[in-house]
């Protein structure tokens, strides 16, 4: 689908946010690209992040999952607003055995409030792309907000 | 509810197995409980599992939640079988500003091959709890395989 | 949890949309119980309602959910508004097999715009109750919108 | 994708069954079509299927959303297996107000032993297509059961 950004920094408010998140430069995780409406993050594989076989811990995918839905709904909120993630569902479908853990996610529903998002996540193992992971999650966009903490509002 | 484990050494298992993930120990997470059918992680706060706005990032929400549903499933299982996450949905509720967050996961049906969680999640701030986090998780068992990994064989 | 509604007429308003949905009438459910955060329905077995086995459909299962769900979070908003759902997920657990399907759900967290319901469905058989589905869903609403649509406005 | 089918009946087995639900014929949803992954039903308006505002009510969205899944899935299994859907997470995105309800389905994931499918529901009006409710389901095959019941088995 083919969305308009309400803003011109739609990417720059991104890439704020995104360098704001401790956590993704603990993971190691890249943002990779963001287009209006998309959004997509790679991890290479580190031994921290694995769970009891030795691959990608789930945690770490679902928190792929999560970012790059985010991230695609926010490219398309206004630039006073900030978001937040009111639920995911995620189904694991392969193991997370590779070098490199890709997530991409689409956004299928952008509306005034609520934004509907369906992220998958890939497993790269000699050069070749598996999916292993699939959501389906839920946004809300909090107007003039300032990217600021406002869950208790919800 | 109350269960009947399999195996006496229904907590050892459960012990062993989370300590063989890596991402355990990278963000500190402590198993602090586990009795049949029963499981419960802590992780103290630290600046580097942050999201944007400084709190426990939803990632480490998730991650707990979906630990805490597995071993509490885990733990009704045979020796001689291995647990995956087929799925869970999370519900995110409240910022998750505190000091330590907490997760604990009963079991809500415990069958011959799937095993269905809800684990919920709790921020502590000055001494108080509070729900911030509530997941609904489907487990399945996989029979005489020693914990090894069998996503494959889905 | 203990609720305080924000009407005295919340059971009424319960009422008078639970006799809107033709849907209801049509699958003979029937409003059995509204308190502040919670709500319980019932629906005798009937042929029209089956699968392929003879046992409740499961889109009955989730229409019971999902409206208990709903119900329960309307006992808790303001007169003026309405209330739609976002979304829900949906375990089956056990054969819907039996006399009488009824839904109870309970609201898990009940915020400013969201609402969280954590709702159960059990199949009675013999006069005996066995638990066979588990929700959670999560609900938004809509001020100063007395009950109309809005669902566009989302 | 492309999926080959693993019997020629694979089409009158998922008619069979479809025959088979008295609910179906209840609300007058008729199979439209039935490929190998791939599974489409419609259900003209019809004012017992409504909602308090006169529009499709969301359990029969959930009902078109879950048996489509269902058989796209049961399209790919042994002529000898049943199906059963272990859980669905369904979005609702827009009003379901126009005269006709289609659900279609395609099967994300097709695996020995679980499959995971991702339907989507339009609405008709004026003879405009618009999405108003997308999920992702969760189906497990059951080998050599004959499309007996087998929850229990679970």
């Amino acid at each position: 689908m083919d969305f308009t950004p309400k803003t011109t920094k739609y990417k720059q408010k991104v890439e704020d946010s995104f360098d704001r998140q401790k956590f993704m430069e603990f993971i190691s995780a890249k943002l990779v690209k963001v287009t209006p409406g998309y959004c997509e993050i790679h991890i290479p594989y580190n031994n921290n992040l694995t769970q009891q076989h030795g691959f990608f811990h789930a945690g770490i995918i679902g928190t792929l999952a999560d970012n790059t839905a985010g991230y695609a709904g926010f490219s398309l909120m206004e630039e006073s607003s900030s978001i937040l993630t009111v639920e995911f569902k995620l189904n694991l479908m392969s193991p997370a055995d590779g070098d490199l853990l890709i997530s991409r996610s689409n956004v299928l529903k952008n509306g005034r409030t609520l934004t509907i998002c369906r992220p998958e996540v890939y497993i790269v193992k000699d050069g070749k792309e598996k999916l292993c992971a699939a959501s389906q999650s839920t946004l809300i966009e909090l107007k003039d907000s300032a990217d600021g903490n406002n869950r208790n509002q919800l």
